[in-house]
């Protein structure tokens, strides 16, 4: 009967290899056609980058000449490529690509009269963000005034542009002041199976070179805040669920760590995460109606908190999903099927047979459909924040969405929680070691949030916060002030 | 113990402070850097638009000079802009942004020499969809002949401009006769942090004026269809499973408002909308056979139809994924484990053990197992039906999901209802008060679809009916008329 | 009470019709304005594509000339539309769309001098993908030199065209070497709704020609591999399952076929597929490592391999989630309900109460949480590859998220099937026929990745894999032949 398995393996293999070269026809068809019209292309720098582009590019139909200091062709060099020196190398091209650490950039001020006219792509890359006060483009405009400069490929890592298995992102920002000279550039990315995208004049090459350095900028805080809080409570939920157990009655639940407890920490950060989305928008409402002019500039911590918004709500919904999938595990699990099993035998054989209790089946059932709609609009909202999905929906649809579906999930996933506790709230069983039941805590910041929203909708708030958020001002002297003040920060 | 609750808020807080304080970094470099090269921006109108735009590129780097009618400078101005006639101020810069509202216009015709060969920069909304005959950039286009007039900035919000919480679309149309005004036009949009979006000439001014006044139009016909159908479905099972019970049984099951009920109106409404969205298809295909031709419009309310199916597809995968929500929380539901448990109970009283019945194991079993293919699929079609998933596969790809996948759908969502019905359909207790199974309805719709569409791949049917759509025409003169119809509404 | 079900149907229909001309007016927003000022074009061809386009021109305000051998009227020209001999067509317009076969495109060569310097658009697509050895538009502008050659419009269907339901991809791929042309190509493009993608010169016209061909060329492998292993492991659990249940113990569990068994299915395909995704970059390591240089191709099947591992992915999230599914519904199963009612009734029965198993608990409970962990990533994984967000992520972020991610991922669901072995890897009894427990089998490709890519992360081996992708050679030497054989294989 191993033979059976043995020849499981051997089947895949074989099939493998098969469809492999039955797929080559297919595939081909990704890399474009070569033919020999291609300009010459001439490239700076015979580094790890700089090969890695000439390779793509010879593949790609384009004669390549490299400019070196030393004139010898090293072995890594593709054998198709030209090695000159760099002024004879640049003569024999229209477009060069500067593949140079910008701390060498300089020996190409004895260059300038050969650029002269010429199309410069500087492709590099800093170690730091904003490492220099000007980006390397501009630094290269600067030195050789003659050339036209554009910035290109610093997104692209030359391993994925060797390996050809560009999985990720496709895109080449493109900037440069030279509208023709910009075309031919693109056209090059294009030719190459990327995907330019015009970013403007050179102001931008800034942005550009500061962009690969990134990693998830914007989710830091979201991330390291659900980090603490979801310390915070997992500790005091075994506190109070595995440790007072095991205190008080010396049972061993220690499992509850497993499942029970996470469960409990979800939909706890969950509610907390999704209100503290829209805590910001309520405290700018008040600093407004407070200030009575739309006109200053909000304190720099709510400026970021708005600006993360997006992503806090992202988590949020994360923890939601996870409690969604503890929640529906729970009839599965051993632990819940031993205790349901030991009640309806122990009911058995006590001859008892409880009746329905149709308190408890309200509060029970409409406590999951609450949660399931609730989750059912957060995903909606986590829908309509794809970027394919949101570019699609003009500023009116998305207030609506955001604002007042998200404030529907506010109060359901509130509700959701509210109807839980259910009458427990007051009952002293609850209290262990004075400790409130976590989920309790998990209401304060949803309700404040609520209450203040409430009370910013009644007609006599509302009215003058449109007024001012319409560019009408309570004192127009204070304000006035104020610009002077946003002015210099700009400026 | 208290204090460890209080601590967590402290600690929370104190976090959150230090937290913003270190992104600073990042968030400085998603707003481009300012240089002093940027060229002098004039806005005409100091109302809250504009004024929201000033401070915007005043940030970006832009000199800016305001235009008005009293020189004067009103207090809500940015400090650092200019404040002029808008003579003076026209003839300071090259690029002109209309701020003012349409029916102020006329004042430009005596600008007109200043104007001449100025980009005019139309950032105008309407009211209404369609407001005026001529779009407001056409009208400006008209007024002031000599100079070139592009359409941009209407689609963003001055609130998003100014709070800069640019959550929402940051895409900004641009279209304009002047290919290179347009250019100038777009850097500034990028300058801003916006992504400009080229639509091409002033023609589509007015599709462009339309866009941010719509809200969700191929949705409201979906929407409030199912809206319509949810609240029948809804009290036909009301009468059927609660009241029903409440006066024959003198039971209270009216917690089944919660869940019970919404699991099955959801499902029912999940499959009557799915075969809404094949029915025209095949209605379409009807009248092109019974036409012989497909030279001729089809019936508007069809024309609308087909236009919206995707929404209709979309609003019935939101009814199955809350079905499966419902029917997965099952297990959880106090009412239901209180019937089994006092089921088994009365087994165990009764000294009762049931065989395994292996009949109704294969038509539970099935009936889930159909559910759970179907709303695979279903999610399938949703996940295509996503903007960046559909650009990316070709119309051969597009029509083989979307049909071949979407009737395969359908035949098992139906079948699902067809094996959970099982042996009911025709015994006399599942009609209540002669009211039959809600579920049986739903299984109108779909059926008509299904058997519809068998027919008409019959090769007997096919074959003409492919014919026809490659643009074969059995009655040539009767086309002929008919395009005549086409073209007077063309026209 | 029959009349209620009528009535919904009438009711229905009523309001179908009420909401279609209600949305009228939103709906022909979607049709851009049409104005006189359009120019003339001409279309060379009366076939089922050129006089749809025709009518979509029509509908969008511009005149159309058709251009024919014989300047006879056939019925099914719109009648809007002028029928003319070529060289009178080509006068009157400046874009002429030859909608005409390619092997018929001889003929133009008479008319080149009319043709000189006017535009023309080639749509044809061929039957077959590089059926020719050059593209169309290549072989047009070959055969009119004077004209301006623009490839357009092949990739959308007439059909589509005709029907207005552009519910597919409105993308249209325009390349060309005129860059005015293009332009112009593309405003027209953009007038019928359509949005052009500018693709660069004539030399993608090949790509974009097979464009339209395609049917999910890198899917193809991932399903039909994922298809075979199905059917493998499918037959496999059925002799374990159901036929030696038959044989031995003469038990009918043929149910088992709808849930059961795909339930074990599914998950084995999840994790195989998935460490198949992981299997290649070890290869490619162990390659690189060897050959000590990273200047070489990688064998073929390797390189195509890569390509689709993306694809290979989402289909191990398609079976995830099946048996996320199949999983979450055991609960409900009538047979499942059965089995655990009839083990509680014959423990009432025998008085025998189970006390709780500590290990059994957390065994069962951590499979679980393990499980949930898993799939949570898997979806992150799955989203992170929808086109519009990772065109928003960088290389680093995409690094980060692909390979950190998945390898936990990957240790997550490889620790769910090891914790859900348990103590029975050992047990005879789980070894029926000789055959092992199917979940065993899967174990062994994602245990072997694990492994190697452990070894791999080693300092001693981590190092010199480092220094070779940043270009770094053991063997200059080698390495130089090499180069030749790339070469070689890409002129």
């Amino acid at each position: 009967m191993f033979c059976l398995v043995c020849s499981y393996y051997f089947f895949f293999f074989f099939f493998f290899f098969k469809q492999m070269n039955k797929n080559s026809s297919n595939i081909m068809a990704l890399t474009p056609n070569t033919s020999n019209k291609r300009e010459t292309i001439c490239i700076f720098g015979t580094g790890d980058f700089g090969r890695a582009l000439g390779h793509k590019m010879i593949q790609s139909g384009y004669p390549v000449v490299f400019g070196s200091r030393s004139a010898q062709k090293p072995s890594l060099i593709p054998k198709d490529a030209e090695m000159l020196s760099h002024a004879e190398a640049a003569q024999k091209a229209a477009i060069i690509i500067i593949a140079i650490q910008r701390q060498h950039y300089n020996f190409l001020t004895s260059l300038a009269e050969i650029l002269h006219g010429k199309v410069l792509v500087d492709v590099s890359n800093n170690l730091k963000i904003n490492q220099y006060p000007e980006s390397n483009a501009e630094y290269l405009a600067q030195l050789v005034p003659g050339a036209k400069v554009v910035k290109a490929f610093n997104t692209v890592s030359a391993w994925a542009l060797q390996s050809g298995t560009l999985d990720a992102s496709r895109q080449v920002f493109v900037c440069g002041d030279d509208m023709e000279a910009k075309q031919r550039v693109m056209d090059v990315v294009r030719a190459l199976g990327l995907t330019p995208l015009d970013q403007g004049t050179l102001l931008a090459a800034q942005e550009i070179e500061n962009y690969p350095l990134q990693l998830f900028p914007l989710w830091k805080f979201p991330i390291i805040l659900s980090l603490c809080l979801t310390t915070f409570f997992f500790f005091y939920c075994l506190i109070r669920d595995v440790i007072y157990s095991y205190v008080y009655d010396n049972q061993d639940f220690s499992f509850f760590i497993t499942i029970s407890i996470p469960n409990r920490v979800c939909p706890i950060l969950a509610l907390i995460l999704l209100a503290l989305v829209y805590l910001p928008g309520v405290l700018a409402a008040i600093i407004q109606l407070y200030r009575g002019t739309k006109y200053r500039r909000f304190p720099d911590w709510l400026d970021k908190w708005m600006l993360c918004r997006k992503q806090l709500g992202l988590v949020a919904l994360a923890f939601a999903s996870l409690h969604v999938l503890y929640t529906l595990v729970i009839p599965i699990r051993s632990f819940v099927r031993w205790r349901i099993s030991s009640q309806i035998i122990s009911q058995a054989l006590n001859n008892k047979t409880e009746p329905l209790n149709n308190t408890y089946a309200w509060l029970s059932d409409s406590y999951l459909a609450l949660g399931i709609l609730g989750f059912f609009l957060f995903v909606l909202l986590g829908i309509t924040s794809l970027p394919s999905v949101s570019n699609n929906v003009n500023w009116r649809e998305f207030r609506f969405v955001q604002s007042k579906l998200g404030y529907l999930t506010l109060i359901l996933c509130t509700a959701h929680t509210l109807v839980y506790g259910g009458n427990r709230f007051l009952s002293p069983s609850s209290y262990r070691w004075y400790l409130p039941n976590a989920y309790m805590l998990s209401l304060i910041v949803p309700c404040i949030v609520l209450v203040v929203k409430f009370v910013l909708i009644l007609p006599c708030l509302d009215k003058p916060l449109t007024r001012i958020r319409q560019g009408w001002e309570r004192n127009p002297q204070y304000s006035e002030q104020s610009n002077y003040i946003i002015n210099k920060s700009a400026v």
